[in-house]
């Protein structure tokens, strides 16, 4: 009987975007914390501060070696941010991807529509985009004050941008509005538990 | 500032596929009497059996109810088997899902091929489906002959059968490979708490 169930698959792609103060990056370090999907490592032609490895958590370019690689098309996002430069190679995603890996990525808005843009078949196939939200616009004004040392300018501010890059959510495939801190997290762990078994990602030989 | 979180969304409406033999039926069951999502409700020619309740355990319409409703296009899938009649009403569905709350079909590939072509807005908004497969084809024929009272013809008719219909598993959005019974439930219900966020079931004025 020519019929084998799929015992393989390829990685979950998994981009999260939202503004600070909802959380984001305490529910990704967590799940790869626990070992359930890898950090994307970006590329920079920033300096190592002490302590940081390269490879780790950067890896360190020089301005000419990014700008090459950009030429080559070797970044599926890239951006360039006070002078300095931030990628991610389309190389190190889908190494991990091909070997079932799943790999996260937490980039904003922009960053985020660069990759679904991307034409990529590898990367098509195994990305799926998060935004997480505040339970309210209230709430994150509350959350973004929180820590009481910035002048109200500074804090309009941060908060207009916040709702800027927020009213881009429609554009995500999914949406995590933000309750407590332990539903959050076991929500955000069922959207990857769950996109490991999208038929996509399995071998249909 | 013209901006809202969005804090309501549709239920999902969960297709559940797969041959017996692989705990599909336990896992929809036990979503369902855990509070999480309904059962659909099918409408059938059948008499009730002893216990049947109309509207819970089936809608029981008479043949000619049931033969002017088809033709109504009240029915979002509906097969004639052995002389009877079964299928699902759209407005019971739609019903619910516009409500918000989750549905459940535990229905085969025809029924769920009937489904995938419905044109309505909202069932294409809240659709997901997925296919349950056991964990190789030798342990289902393992399953399948667990009971050990049918002869072997009856036994390979079954398997050929379930092979048959497995074989449609990449038409779904999700197969779901079985493994041990707590870890099956887990990913199982990690698909409807993930599907919850999709960005599509959320309002977004």
């Amino acid at each position: 009987m020519s019929f084998a169930i799929p015992q393989q698959r390829l990685g979950v792609l998994m981009v999260v975007s939202g503004p600070s103060g909802t959380g984001k990056t305490t529910l990704c370090r967590k799940l790869c914390g626990e070992g359930e999907a890898v950090f994307s490592v970006s590329c920079t032609t920033r300096a190592p501060r002490p302590g940081e490895v390269d490879g780790k958590d950067y890896f360190f370019l020089s301005d000419e070696d990014f700008v090459a690689r950009i030429e080559r098309g070797e970044f599926f996002e890239h951006a360039h941010v006070h002078g300095r430069r931030y990628g991610t190679l389309k190389s190190y995603v889908i190494d991990n991807l091909s070997r079932g890996i799943d790999v996260l990525m937490d980039i904003d808005v922009q960053g985020a529509q660069q990759v679904r843009t991307c034409e990529d078949e590898i990367i098509q196939r195994c990305l799926v985009e998060v935004f997480v939200l505040p339970p309210s616009v209230e709430e994150l004004k509350q959350r973004l004050s929180g820590r009481g040392t910035e002048s109200s300018e500074s804090l309009d501010l941060r908060l207009g941008n916040a709702i800027a890059e927020m009213k881009h959510w429609p554009d995500y495939d999914y949406a995590l509005v933000s309750g407590t801190r332990e539903l959050d997290y076991a929500r955000f762990k069922s959207l990857l538990i769950s996109q490991r078994m999208r038929a996509e990602l399995l071998n249909k030989e």
